[in-house]
């Protein structure tokens, strides 16, 4: 059963209780405070608190709390989160703690409840400690509370909550560490288990990879049997778009039905969010949630979408129009710098690179500056749950990111119509990718065996009973969890490559593959080692990156059927068989409607759902609708059931009558005939 | 309370009941039949029967039956429907009949049970009678019967059974057309009173043509006041395309807005049809249904699929095919006829009419036969449910008509490229319909005057105590409705005409509004007079035309941008300002594209279903997932029950342990530092 905290004071005789997360509070801080905290954190609902058990790490300082629940709290709070869990007849369903007994193990909680989770309703317990009727943090009396706030939210404003973070369990994840990356065989990652140590969005993403990974090998494989073949380039072209385009959205579904299906079992598929507690940053006027009829902060959504639309949007046009001018200016710098070169040989070749150099510095710095006006921006939103904080950061970013990452190219294919550079530019963006990928894998391994090697190689020949806190201590030293933005950003950019100008650089998905498959390790490393462990919500899909994915094929028809009529070969054939450009155009346009008409009908026509999940949805929802009714009646017992009784009677006395009645009359009736 | 049975025999002394239901037997049945037809009908549901009042119409030939049902009968089949009712708490839920006191006005059942409504359950109720034991029909040993064929189907193959259905009300019917069109000034429908007596999917359609007619008004003023204007007819032309193109857009979201607010207060928008029946055709083994757990036939959705996929399809196409190959004849036959007719103007010019004639006429032959056919293919694909069945004929018909309809209209356009031809055409056969719609709606009321007049008249001087078979008779003698396709086919046209030329023919959409104005009238006569009442089926929304008006709009979008791309004076335009016809395409393309994209942005931005609409759907969707909760509880009780005790005691003992424990801790902690 893990690590437990030793319990080193005599009244301390409960049965030991593994720690979930840890609190590290300033080394400064109030005692009161601390103090204050400390009962907050375990008093009774009633009484504003979070019913949680809180234990101070024994560290020198004393600055460290570990927080940990019973199994009751635990329950309870998966049931007001809504979790959804296997139930005795195999299907998923909304945790009942009164039920309990009835779902799958409930009565071994470690079993029950994944460790993420139980971190996360941890997490979300202590998020929802409000300011009762203090006016300021004890101890600090010029650090003032209202009511109602979030006072973890305000400790962290006020520095005097450094950080809080969920605790690794070695066993654990020694034993994932083994079946994810440390064996040197290619086998499918242990997404399951990824789940239940580091919670859903976590694993989506690692199971996303893997799929996008796997995928890509139809279309390496065809890249290079096509390019073997010997026939016309544009012919080539051609089939390889098509199939490219019919490939990415094949993919796209058939990844939806299988996230579908993770998320089934996962049990966050049917998770209702409009049920979910709001996220700490969320702020309002309290009111009571019209759904739930739970007491909870209540801001209208007109004014979210009216801030999004009257100042988010501009915001980003604003930025866009930034980088556009940016790269046009680098353009016109590279033109200039080329002719000065060409014409006095006498200057520095360096000075050829010194425009490029300038604009990716520009673009970085754009970048940043950008990313934190979105943060800033969509937390002025204020959006009521973490999921859709999320989507809408994410979209701001990725469209900008996108813009910056493709404006480029864009520009080379359509603009310049120079397809050798476009090759040049590709190739080289794919290599560097690659190679910056590698030495990332080969380096973070060294790192990892130098600096924190020897740590480790410490902690293994400590005695086994050295105070818990010795083990906990470094984790907070890590640099805490970004977020999984970039490595999705850096798939997004790959399929971005490989479907838009797939037909200009064919071999680029064998490339990607070979990166993917050292990235998976790198990755898994990097989440395992070099950060925090990261609270992470329940998660039914990618979010907003499957969107992302879906319109990048999209746009794929348009910009492989442009490519494909711009070509040179293209040229040369029509200037042989003398036929004008405009008609090429109207082909190519013919074509791509076609192909759009085709990606349309493909993504109709490939259900999203897989039958059975949907068939054990539906018949919860039909259970559910029958269990409401049963409930509403059973509520209005009372008057309901004696009305029950007379209309029965009565029914029992006009039924029959009215029915031989007419018996009678249709014999008589007969009988006339 | 409307029209009675006046009992006649003295045993009938059951309080009169209103006649829903209509049976029409042959003349010659036999009294066996009769007798077992009748018996079937009354008896309790384990006898096999359908526990329905049925009453002998006392007529001469005495082959009418008249069925009824109880309030008992009624309410229970209501709830195994699922119809979704007005709660006393405001919202819609799925009805119960146990606690059908708290539902608003159930008592009163003429008001809670809306007419339709009562009919389409007796029609349910009627077409799951499944023969139990019979070996063949009796009184007919030659016609066979199956173990649980639905006998209603049976007897209307083998002609037995004429002919069944719904009964008027008619005070209700005199009401509600005295508000519906028999004044004479404008004003919108009584739609909720048309859903009341005639049904969902027909008052959708009224609703939705209402709805279209008022949102071409905006369509028409902007297009007299653009072609007021004193501007470049291509600036125009762009001008309203564009117009013309949001317009379309938003008009289909507020209708799918409009939509859910209707099917919401009528309660079919949360009908889950994977609750519903089977329909009467639906044929299959028997199994238990994976969802409602009721026994019902089964017929597995992949061999659905592959009947579509390998028959139906190919059908369709191969008719798209003939039907375009026509298309073709023709043409050159009438170029043939023109050049003949030129050459020698001594042959009659009427010879000019000929080709357009003969392809009328193929054409009409061609759209006959393919109905016939798209009928049997779809009821061989064997549809669960009444709405897929609808659904699946309606797009069979719905690609070909239009294709009939369109082509030629595209062929003149983009391959002709002669404008001034297809705006003479557009002009033609606007109107074409606008003469031929006006003189049905003074023919119509003329033929009602004078025919039915009389009868009506007659009816009206006849005595109060008739016997009700005299008022009922007339109404079996009525044709059967045809069903709204024709109607909804007349609107989609209108709608192609509208938005695919828009450009060419601006002020289409003043006729299209004359016209329509018109058009509900006499849509609503011909519904009330013209035809026998039909059964209506309870409908969410108007099904698949939704998605081929979407489509329309989407179509609508290239077509216009490739018409101002080829319209003569862009032609011109570019010959003046010497641009070349590519760079002209290029533009085209990107303004299409850019029309597109802001086509899909505003159908995103628009959410579809109202925000108090959403709420209340969620707010009950919350309260089942309650219910179910603590149904589960309930049943799981006995056991349930004392392990909650147990556990309640065993958290008592450990919480407050633990927690003062690491409280001390603290403490002590605490006076260390």
């Amino acid at each position: 059963m893990g690590s437990w905290t030793r319990p080193s004071c005599k009244c301390c005789t409960s049965r030991p209780v593994q720690p979930l997360v840890a609190l590290e509070l300033s080394e400064d801080i109030n005692m009161e405070t601390k103090r204050w905290l400390m009962f907050r954190i375990q008093a009774e609902k009633t009484a504003g608190g979070a019913e949680l058990m809180v234990h101070p790490g024994e560290d020198d300082d004393g600055n460290m709390l570990l927080v940990s629940a019973s199994r009751h709290v635990l329950l309870r709070t998966a049931e007001v989160l809504g979790l959804y869990k296997l139930y005795k007849d195999g299907s998923m369903i909304s945790f009942s703690y009164r039920d309990r007994r009835n779902f799958e193990n409930s009565d071994n909680i470690d079993e029950f409840l994944t460790l993420a989770e139980r971190q996360f309703i941890v997490l979300r317990t202590l998020e929802n400690i409000k300011a009762v009727d203090e006016k300021y943090i004890p101890g600090y009396p010029t650090k003032s509370l209202y009511p109602g706030e979030a006072i973890f939210n305000r400790l962290q404003k006020t520095k005097l909550l450094h950080a809080f973070y969920p605790l690794h369990h070695e066993e654990m994840l020694n034993e994932l560490e083994s079946h994810w990356y440390s064996h040197r065989k290619l086998t499918l990652q242990p997404i399951d288990s990824i789940c239940r140590y580091y919670g859903g969005s976590i694993a989506m993403y690692f199971s996303f990879l893997e799929f996008f990974t796997c995928s890509l090998a139809p279309m390496a494989i065809f890249g290079t049997m096509v390019f073997a073949l010997s026939m016309g380039t544009v012919d080539k072209c051609i089939l390889f778009s098509v199939f490219n385009i019919i490939w990415s959205t094949v993919i796209m579904e058939l990844w939806k039905r299988h996230s579908f299906v993770l998320a089934y079992t996962w049990g966050t598929l049917q998770m209702n969010s409009q049920f979910e507690e709001p996220r700490m940053g969320y702020k309002g006027p309290m009111g009571t949630n019209p759904i739930t009829h739970r007491r909870q902060p209540y801001y209208p959504t007109w004014k979210r979408k009216v801030k999004i639309w009257l100042v988010s949007v501009p915001v980003l046009c604003l930025f866009l129009a930034f980088s556009l001018y940016g790269m046009f200016i680098f353009l016109r710098l590279e033109a200039w710098v080329k002719a000065l070169y060409s014409e006095n040989e006498d200057c520095w070749g360096c000075m050829l690179y010194i425009p490029g150099i300038l604009h990716t510095l520009c673009i970085t710095a754009l970048n940043v500056c950008y990313k934190e006006i979105a943060e800033v921006l969509t937390e002025w939103e204020n959006h009521r749950l973490e999921s859709s904080f999320q989507n809408h950061l994410t979209v701001k970013v990725l469209v900008f990111r996108f813009v910056n990452c493709f404006s480029a190219l864009f520009y080379i294919s359509f603009y310049l119509q120079d397809l050798e550079l476009l090759r040049k530019k590709l190739a080289s963006l794919l290599i560097l990718t690659q190679i910056i990928n590698q030495f990332i894998e080969t380096l973070l391994p060294y790192f990892y065996k130098t600096l924190i090697g020897k740590e480790t190689g410490l902690k293994n020949c400590a005695v086994e009973n050295a105070p818990e806190i010795d083990k906990i201590k470094p984790q907070g030293q890590k640099t805490t969890f970004p977020g999984m933005f970039d490595e999705y950003m850096e798939l997004f950019v790959q399929f971005g490559y490989v479907s838009l100008f797939s037909c200009i650089y064919p071999l680029s998905a064998i490339l990607i593959i070979l990166n993917n498959i050292t990235e998976i390790r790198t990755d898994a490393l990097k989440l395992c080692h070099l950060f925090r462990k990261p609270f992470i919500s329940p998660a039914a899909n990618i979010g907003v990156w499957q969107t992302a994915f879906e319109t990048i094929g999209f746009l794929s028809v348009i910009t492989n059927c442009l490519l494909i009529s711009i070509s040179p070969q293209v040229k040369e054939y029509c200037a042989e068989n003398n036929v004008t450009s405009n008609s090429v155009l109207i082909w190519a346009i013919g074509v791509e409607h076609a192909l759009l008409a085709i990606k349309i009908i493909l993504a109709f026509v490939i259900p999203d759902i897989p039958q059975w999940v949907k068939l054990k949805i539906d018949r919860v929802e039909y259970q559910s609708l029958q269990a409401l009714k049963h409930k509403l009646f059973e509520e209005g017992k009372g008057f309901g059931g004696e009305v029950e009784e007379k209309e029965g009677w009565q029914g029992g006395i006009t039924w029959p009558d009215s029915a031989d009645s007419s018996l009678h009359a249709s014999n008589r009736q007969l009988n006339l005939l």
